[in-house]
């Protein structure tokens, strides 16, 4: 009988893994609780209304279509590690000869978790849908408010963390109040909109070195950003932020700041990092069960003479996932395995248009070049033909007219039943923002 | 001081009398409870997983910039005819002296609301996002069943109402099933899915010649699809339809019958028709309130030498709008007024690839010619170059390869706190489908 392989998760740990691990002896079953692949690294561009959900997901049957891989729309629930098999929410029992873990990570409030209800992370697609309509509804509401205060609160936009996603969010706010809306309104000019980037640590951008952290700054301050390092959140409501002994009036305010693992970690029983990640070995196996591998943001590896931990960034799950699936089909025992050994591709964020610092084997670029890098890397790993194509098209179209092509508010609008003569929905237009 | 004139509602007949009041002595508020003009035809599309949102979707301020029109997003709560004032739920006052309601319609469940808890319409974006969520996880939970019996009402797909939505939402639920999705699965053959078309009347596409009619049931019937005129629907719940005295068992009914008016109208404390539609003059104003405009879906206008009632198409409602907008512009009393001209510019509705029909002044076409007809005619009215490209593309990459752009399963997904260990969300998936 074929060795069965199960996968937990279709980000780019598990598809790589997939596959290396598709058309060949075993039998491979993936499991992931969404029926599509999601290209995180461009999600702020959705939040941000320069594309469309579409455009950065990818069906997982439309790309393991002919790879022969079983794929099971669901939720893992619990993991027998000592009998290998697991159950998940939707009531299916499966047994497994390896299991490779994949769950990414999500962001944490830290001891707060109150704020998330006034402050939106962005980690999939239903939270970058609702962060546009916040912020495309702030500058509506703006549009209409007579009260100068209010109107500042409604137009001061907060993103917290100053990490690639913190960086990019802020960058983008501002060239759409800048460029994309700066025509379209009567009462308010939406240039004037503040938009502050929080950061608690020294620096932005802190897992690259300091000159392209200066820069990043730099360019952000070129589009209006107000960039404040070693600042701390005290609390976060829905009049506003405070950070250290200030208090901000904010409508809008962004989490892009704290690692979190995913809950499934704790009910393993292994060893976790401070943020919650499972200590995994070094081929990225389970202390004391190497058929169970942890791979990707959901990982703590240690690498390298100083034993850093590699960091929650694509091209490690995509190693690490192919790794793994290499040694499966190697087989042999658990001591005979090559440790993981990791290729730095580098890093790279941007800012806005002709904006980017980008760093690869020690060379430092940074504006128009590395914007360029970025763009070509990012359609390059982007999956399927269609989405390179309209995603290219769309960067073109906002590149060219300064527009943005998805900017839609998207309520959970009436319904017939609802349409009834009903007022108490839409409590967010009703509301006065601000109280 | 400049008159004012008041517009609610950005659809078809809103936005064709603002733009022929733009830039003229006139002061002009449009308002509308979404910030984008929706592209109704192409909705099913949406629906079907062959466009995102953003492809049928365009802000107003983009289509009215340099328009020198106010826009304000808001709900219109009441009207005072006399006085010339309307107030929104927002809390805004608006005087007007002229006022041009643009409302469209919605769908009716007739005296079962209870109905729409199973069946969902298709009036706006959540609800086509809805049903595409509904209809590709019916898919994902038929993999995944053992039972015959309900895996097969999870491959059952009804469809209630036979006018152009409900037509070109089974041939598209007919491609789907037999086109795209037809190598992705395992455990099922999508092609055998059943999909079922409802029409309580004797026949499909009533408003159209009985040829095309028949025509269009052929179309239907060529991709496997189930059309039952003269039925019915007795009771809708989660199990399944009655139709007559057959009960259905299936997991997705979707609700394309029965047009009501929206609720504003019973507000107007004026002639309603059976629908609930407004009874308006000759010039498209209330009785005894020549400055009040009603037009499109929202009207019920008598036409011709048989006082037949206009249909509620793109078509009317655009030159309903262009009409009162010059009666404005032209000023005079009332009765100087000429009388609404209704152009007819025919109807067309498509069942699938090569497969529609059309008529226009008489002629009656069917298949590739009237298909390509139709792609012609919708690209044509589609608002803003990149949509029109972009839908194009997207059009030509379905064509080709047999594949749905935007099949995305979006749930309210988990967030960090509702991560933590929390099992009562994602009922949809946990519980079993049809108990």
């Amino acid at each position: 009988m074929k060795k069965h392989v199960v996968i937990v998760g279709g980000g780019f740990g598990g598809l790589s893994a997939a596959k290396k691990l598709s058309r060949t002896d075993f039998k491979v079953t993936l499991i992931d609780k969404r029926n599509y692949h999601l290209f995180q690294p461009l999600l702020y561009q959705v939040a941000t209304a320069a594309l469309s959900p579409a455009d950065i997901a990818y069906p997982l049957r439309s790309i393991l279509r002919g790879a022969n891989i079983e794929i099971l729309l669901g939720h893992v629930n619990e993991i027998h590690k000592e009998e290998k098999w697991l159950t998940t929410l939707e009531g299916s029992r499966i047994d497994f000869d390896y299991l490779i873990l994949s769950c990414g990570s999500t962001y944490t409030y830290f001891n707060s978790p109150q704020w998330e209800k006034f402050s939106p992370g962005l980690k999939n697609i239903t939270q970058a849908t609702e962060i546009r309509r916040k912020v495309l509804l702030a500058f509506e509401q703006a549009e209409r408010e007579s009260d100068p205060e209010r109107r500042n609160a409604l137009l001061t936009f907060v993103v917290v963390g100053g990490g690639p996603t913190g960086v990019e969010l802020a960058g983008a706010l501002g060239e759409i109040a800048r460029f994309s809306l700066i025509r379209d309104f009567h009462n308010i000019n939406p240039g004037a909109a503040n938009v502050i980037l929080i950061e608690a640590g020294p620096r932005v951008l802190a897992t690259m070195p300091e000159d392209l952290s200066n820069e990043a700054v730099k360019q952000l301050q070129d589009l209006g950003i107000d960039v404040r390092t070693n600042s701390r959140v005290m609390e976060v409501s829905d009049e506003g932020i405070k950070v250290g002994e200030e208090f901000i009036a904010s409508h809008t305010i962004l989490w892009a700041a704290g690692v979190a693992a995913v809950s499934i970690n704790k009910k393993l029983d292994v060893d976790l990092d401070k943020q919650g990640r499972v200590i995994v070995q070094r081929d990225c196996s389970l202390k004391n069960h190497p058929d169970i591998f942890v791979i990707g943001d959901q990982a703590h590896y240690e690498y390298g003479p100083q034993n850093t931990v590699l960091p929650g960034l694509a091209p490690v799950a995509m190693q690490q996932g192919r790794y793994v699936a290499k040694i499966i089909r190697k087989g042999g025992t658990p001591l005979e395995r090559d440790h993981f050994q990791y290729v730095d591709k580098g890093q790279m964020a941007t800012v806005g248009r002709s904006r980017a610092v980008a760093m690869y084997k020690g060379i430092h670029i940074t504006g128009f070049l590395a914007w360029a890098s970025w763009l070509f890397v990012h359609i390059y790993y982007l999956i399927g033909f269609k989405n390179r194509i309209s995603v290219l098209f769309q960067w073109a179209w906002t590149y060219l007219t300064f527009k943005r092509g998805a900017r839609l508010i998207i309520e959970n609008e009436s319904n017939w039943v609802n349409d009834q003569g009903s007022e108490e929905k839409h409590s967010e237009l009703t509301a006065p923002p601000i109280q």
